[in-house]
């Protein structure tokens, strides 16, 4: 159970606490990473299902790596090899999969609220990695327990999500999680990248990103979807380089503050390559941290119920 | 063994006792499911390899789920990626794969026939997972399995198969299958979707859904292979449901007679969508109970000969 | 640690008793390939990342029953359902495989090279599974190990590497792995399909087929690319089997000499079906000594130290 719930769908349904006990046991669970033989049998038995409509090698490998770790297994039905193609629909895929026995379903699809759906239909504890431009909740686990490691309590911290907010479940995930931490949020983009409304987003916004720059402690910045921009959206990405991409120029005036990316970059667009290298660009950090977040997120909604107050008896 | 044959590639090999013998040793395996931990070491060290020469997600699921809790290891040779497209002879890619140490393989091929071949060739258990339009004998196991389990012993009760007959491997494996358990089968479809002959099939047939379906007690729905069809074949979808398919009306013209679909199905094709959800429509169970006749399957064919009368050491 | 690396990159950076240790060590593990169980626990806990640029289901499974024998964890990152396609660069894309965790890469990549700047970049071992012409070191030691099995100590012994030298890897690893056992190596090609210079082969040559085949201990086949060829390079394929094929009349003159193929093989093409199914044509054995020898590779690189002299302690 995460927050009462045992499904992990929006970043919205969580409170503070919620997330600040995840965080604490992720802690325990990234110990578990180091050790000589990372493995814990917690989840010894239950099979957890990948239901993925889009593509993605980096979420699902940093769930199976999650998976592995926690003794559970897996099952892959991914959308290009499957019957989906035939035509079936959503909810008999999903019937199908629960009827084999699985215990958690993560699915990732790009209509957003298609994990909300398949979480009434089942009784497996379901996990959203990313549905559309809605959520990605677990990669904004990741991000506030990244962030916590170098600059401690978020609270009244000031984090800019940059980039292509529009397009972007990132971002939105993300701008409610850090507000929820009690950070200041400011999204940084241009006219044609920012939703159309932002009406009860917890946030500020600026087309300007030397604004806010050296008041910044997190700089956040997001991938440009080079696949899917036409020149209508952008002139063109070297412009937008220019007016939004951090730079080494940026970067000199952020200090030590830190540089996070959910990857895939593009060097050269959001960021340039020289910057990706720097000390305070935490993106492989990110990455490592994914799996331990996954490990807690898995352990809390598919576990025995154990005490986990402390996580030392999760991970014993 | 399974009657004394090392292989499982058509029903028509096995003989009522063969089956019941081994629908008796499911049973046992289904409450494996149902455990905490949903496993035994039966056929730990064993290697089953996936020789798919079609696309098939489901089946595949089926069988690794299977495997897995019967704790072997798989090996996964599909089609797509594979040097199969580099024009490697079938005979050669099963001698690399056997090569590499197998005990089982699980064949599904476009060429009715090609599991019999690799029979021929290898040292390793052979499992048809579905031959061009000839076998599907896992399937055709758990529908007499899920028939037996909501209506007992199949003797003179009367199933029909109905639809696309004529490219419907599951159509040619279940009518041998709940003929041999002493059942009466009634093929049911237009014309142009029946074998042109017969000769030989255990089976009565008709043009018209609506003469039988107050007499049957399981109504089995062939899914229409929409990729297939041209107008040539069936005038129309829509006529096609209205003459053939289960709609409403004539689903409660069926009682609670059992409704089966070996999936995935087309709603508003061969079964209307409200029907698709009703009590006595149990494809749901036919995947549960696909999972358990695989396990006894593959326990037959490559465990350790341990004495399995009664199933019960085989789970232990 | 293979001759004091901790990386498996070329056959040029082992000398012979490096190599000699490791094909020891391969018999060990051939031992455990025939157990009832043929698994050991040498490397519970490791993980072990597939990236694959290029498909290769055949050296993939090879890897991966390896791995599964030595009890290690495997997680595929293939290009073809990755973020490669999102245009991610080769080094960011290894940071993010290596910050989930992963004790060693496997690598195949189109680009003669990649292999050793991944290794530039990692803690991890890596290991090259074939880099555009330049190598394929595994399938080097499986051929050496097969073919010191049938004819002894490989000094003196004669060797063609017979087809499109100039396209392959193979021919160039196994060129410096046989001449460095001692062997005295012919290669036989075109002119269009050997390499426009030669110097630093350790290799004699030759465009007719004829003239070296009564000599031979080895006829060691080379797979021609058809996917690549054009009519320029070889007028016909019919034509070439005429001049470099291994047909029943040259197979006859070659005696019990082995026959070799990296597989898979074009029959009809380098070599006569017939041809391909007598006793001294080895490939399926090749295949079987490919897992060992990768068995052997893969401990020697992430094992845990011990002294593997003997190779009794690796696989007790």
């Amino acid at each position: 159970m995460i927050g009462g719930e045992r499904h992990l769908l929006s970043m919205a349904d969580l409170d503070r606490d919620d997330i600040e006990q995840l965080l604490n046991l992720t802690e325990s669970f990234a110990e578990v990473g180091e050790r000589s033989i990372p493995k814990v049998p917690a989840l010894r038995g239950k099979t957890i299902a990948w239901l993925f409509y889009e593509d993605s090698t980096r979420t699902r490998l940093s769930f199976e790596t999650a998976a592995k770790r926690l003794s559970a297994d897996t099952m892959n039905f991914s959308v290009s090899s499957s019957s989906v193609n035939k035509g079936e629909s959503l909810r008999d895929t999903v019937e199908t999969i629960t009827a084999m026995g699985v215990d958690g379903i993560v699915v990732r699809h790009r209509a957003a609220g298609a994990p909300h759906r398949v979480a009434q239909w089942v009784d497996a504890s379901v996990i959203n990695a990313g549905d559309g431009w809605h959520q990605h909740p677990t990669q904004s686990l990741l991000d506030l327990y990244t962030a916590r490691e170098h600059i401690g309590e978020l609270d009244a911290k000031h984090v800019a999500i940059v980039g292509d907010v529009k397009h972007s479940r990132v971002a939105r995930s993300n701008a409610v999680a850090f507000a929820k931490m009690g950070a200041r949020v400011t999204l940084v983009a241009p006219r044609t990248l920012l939703p159309a409304h932002l009406d009860g987003w917890p946030v500020e916004f600026t087309h300007d990103l030397d604004e806010v720059i050296d008041d910044l402690d997190v700089c956040y910045l997001l991938r440009m979807q080079l696949e899917r921009q036409t020149d209508a959206v952008v002139p063109s990405l070297r412009e937008f380089h220019t007016e939004f991409g951090l730079d080494v120029r940026r970067a000199d005036r952020l200090g030590d503050a830190l540089i996070m990316h959910p990857g895939p970059m593009n060097r050269g667009v959001e960021i340039a390559g020289e910057v990706a290298d720097r000390p305070n660009a935490v993106m492989t950090e990110q990455v490592a941290n994914g799996v331990s977040v996954r490990m807690a997120v898995l352990f809390l909604l598919l576990g025995s119920g154990l005490d986990i107050v402390d996580g030392k008896r999760a991970v014993a």
